[in-house]
């Protein structure tokens, strides 16, 4: 199973008055990871916007906050895919600064058309997710 | 078990170019929503703050997405306990437009000490989380 | 010239490690002013979007910082047209807190076409901009 | 006069359904962009903060939109210093994508204390912020 790690640093404004990054921004984080993920796995999430005309939209998101992270830190987002098919794609996510685990997190994705129905990943974007051809399975 | 509603309109900050709410923000309307529920059982989470040194950690939160929400949409969060206790408390939510109910989440929190190690609440602010005195359990 | 209040409270996600709201939620809580003095106007801005096609892109945005506004504070939004006319126009703000002014801004906006060309404001909606119609200027 | 490059990436949280980076973002890259500029000068402004005790805090800020950035898009903000003294720093920003100015914009900042009164830059600080010795003005 692929790994990604994508690095990015805390912030000023994405912390709060308890002096630590706020939690809905973990989600933003997660989604810097997932874009670099299938970046790196030869799709531009933004050409597959385009070209397919799906939207990768959230059904679920879920965070477990171990250890706070702090303004400037570099903190480094490890993405992997932990399930897809056609329909639906969900990814999982360690945060991590240097040795520490800050949090792990998950989100749950299904492709949606234009018009807000479920739609189908073409096929010629199967491989980058990780899901296998119909005949192989 | 009290069930507190506060509303808010979705800001065009909020959107993204799907054309709906992006979905960390909904965390931040969790937030708004759990301040409220407070403030509607007579604490002030400003006032918690400061009278007590401790601050109410997000551990873990968690959305699942059922419908999207758009700009300027008049959204309601149903804001509940749904477990306390005097080191950690769960907060219950479902965000509603009309009778459509357009997600359900949870959030987590444990009480920290400025010094970020676990803290226990006062008793006199246990009746608002509705944690019950100790010789009543 | 007319000036419309709204009102709003920082949120917690909206402070920063300063323990103050973050400077660029300013330009946010603008942006909330300027929809509700629309609406108050008789304008939804989101059906002035659907309607005419039209955005109202954001050219430029000014803030002058004066007094910090802090976690829960309930914070007006004073805002007003500072000028109009069917391509362009200028929302001037006050943000205050009780008897403190708290900060001072202004934003221009021109009328953009979906394939964002200038567009023109459609003479129905002239009167909520307090543009005046051909004849009389 | 020194010119700071910084290099981020729109993040899909920053758009909004017009399909551009929501307005008020640019404030936040303008952060980036002058953090990266004092890290580069010598002083990490998280240090800054914690061994002198100063908050640089905003007194104005402005931006004027020349053109729009979309998601995903690699967008360059560069920074420089137009003014300093021990009490003020001003930062000059240009936004661009490749060739393409984007956006211009400035930062007027104050020394504040803890206790949000005015401070000092201490002397050892003045060289990464341009401000030149006493002696030698």
């Amino acid at each position: 199973m692929r790994v990604h790690e994508t690095r990015l640093r805390v912030r000023y404004a994405e912390t709060d008055q308890m002096g630590v990054a706020y939690y809905a921004n973990y989600f933003i984080w997660m989604e810097v990871g997932r874009a670099e993920y299938c970046r790196d796995a030869g799709v531009c999430y933004r050409d597959l916007e385009i070209e397919t005309g799906l939207y990768l939209a959230v059904a679920g998101a879920h965070c477990r906050y171990l250890a706070p992270a702090h303004y400037d830190e570099d903190v480094a987002i490890h993405t992997r895919i932990a399930h897809a098919n056609r329909r639906i794609v969900e990814f999982g996510y360690e945060i991590r600064r240097d040795a520490d685990l800050l949090a792990t997190g998950s989100t749950r994705h299904i492709f949606l058309n234009l018009n807000m129905t479920p739609g189908s990943l073409p096929e010629r974007f199967w491989a980058p997710f990780g899901i296998q051809a119909k005949g192989r399975t």
